[in-house]
């Protein structure tokens, strides 16, 4: 594996002649500027939505191979059983994030372990590059000469709402899509949220950690000339068996999520696929009689 | 295997006490409508990028049970490896639109398998919910009343740009991203495209397939106040080893692309974010030297 010079290899061994096709992902270099010999490799990796079943080969690949492995809150703990004994597994934080660390602790973390010449694998909900921090953590090992490989995953915001039977585009329904994230959405003043535009989007529009902001976006998109009639769902722990779909409009779906009595994390949707999800609803909820 | 009567199960007999949990995928009901019995199950099923690693657990269990594959053209051909001998492979058409089966067709042959008693897996490339037309496959199914799942997969439009360096969104750079297809883009007249809103929009703008349309995009963007000096990247066959990314800005980026030759499929990523591609690049690209 160029770019590490130690810890175990990803590829096991045994399985060469069938697999080497995926071993190709591994060949890969390091960042431009040359790591520093005898450091690990760092492999920032999506966990995927919540169903651990939606974690991707490399990925798997990657925490079987780890010798350090720094997770997040958000990541299903049965993923970690995918690792070899003996692996040393450090929390990054609980999803409260008062109670995190911060993510200078963090980046300081999988650099020390990687200069102790330890094969470290990051494993972060969702996708590492979507409101994942995974960019931070990716600038600070290129800066102290780390190697690293970014391991994409399977979105949250595009696999809770298939799991809802919500198709994000749609043919002649929504030839555009939008990640937001909610926590910018508290920024009243300062804001780096354009309400204008995101409101005469014709697109969908996916609203990440949206349900403590879930008023604010309701008003906000109404405020600015969005149709309150305009499909809207809210859907908590997605793609797990905690599952719960709320569908409603933008006028009505603050009190709806109130009577259903959801908890984050939640993904909001705005827009006319929405409306796919009566037709398309496949995933058993266990709670689903609430839509 | 709820919803499915016939074929083989995806879940592999031996391996119950190991992957248990991964199991739980499989699991769930099918559609609403409750499906006709005797019928196969139709697993809709997301490839990945291009580079045949980041196919999920779930997807890679989907073509090892199947009777029947149904495979378009910008999946790699080494993931139809995992089937069993003796599954029917059909290929739903070529790149070229010109030459693709029409989708009533593509859907009719998912229909016609699945009531024959067959499991099927539709393999598409990326996410079968991003322009993937894999809800308009999901509605005829449920019209049909054929159990069906969605299996999501890592979306192009976010791995790609991982894979040449750029996270879509960033802390204090990028609070959102717009993916939007190229194929919109050539409808000068009654577009679903709102040039103003997304010229607009503070975040980053991820085009799929819009290397032909490359010239009106970056003419529209400009035309509509976005800055002539905004980053601009172009990546071809992303996470692949013909990956060739092109960086420049919405001024220039048109005549750069040009010069590298660059050829479809391409991801265009337009904004602020792609200026850490210099610092994050981390995936050896063959002709790398082009930047």
């Amino acid at each position: 594996m160029a770019g590490s010079t130690n810890g175990a290899s990803p590829v096991p061994a045994g399985q060469r002649e069938r697999f080497e096709w995926i071993v190709a992902g591994l060949l890969t270099d390091g960042p431009r500027e040359s790591p520093i010999e005898g450091c690990g490799k760092v492999f920032i990796v999506g966990a995927g939505p919540g169903d651990p079943d939606l974690l991707t080969l490399k990925g798997k690949r990657c925490l079987e191979a780890a010798d350090v492995v720094v997770y997040d809150a958000l990541v299903d703990k049965r993923l970690l059983d995918l690792c070899r004994p003996g692996t040393t597994l450090i929390y990054a934080g609980k999803r409260d994030s008062r109670h995190s660390r911060p993510q200078e602790e963090i980046n300081a973390i999988l650099i020390s372990e990687a200069r102790a010449g330890r094969t470290v694998t990051r494993l972060k909900g969702g996708d590492p590059f979507i409101f994942g921090r995974g960019g931070e953590e990716a600038l600070a090992l290129a800066e102290a000469r780390i190697a690293f490989e970014v391991v994409p995953g399977v979105s949250a915001g595009i696999a809770v709402p298939a799991y809802a039977g919500i198709p994000l585009t749609h043919r002649d329904v929504a030839a555009q899509v939008t990640f937001i994230t909610g926590h910018e959405c508290v920024k009243r003043d300062g804001s780096s949220i354009d309400w204008d535009s995101l409101a005469r989007s014709p697109g969908t529009l996916v609203f990440f950690m949206g349900l403590k902001n879930l008023p604010h976006i309701a008003e906000a998109l109404v405020a600015h000339s969005r149709s309150p009639e305009t499909p809207t769902a809210v859907i908590q722990w997605g793609t797990t068996e905690h599952q719960v779909t709320v569908i409603g409009t933008l006028a009505d779906i603050v009190e709806r999520v109130r009577a259903a009595a959801l908890e984050p994390p939640a993904l909001v949707v705005v827009g006319e696929v929405v409306r796919l999800a009566e037709a398309l609803h496949w995933f058993a909820e266990f709670e689903g009689a609430r839509r």
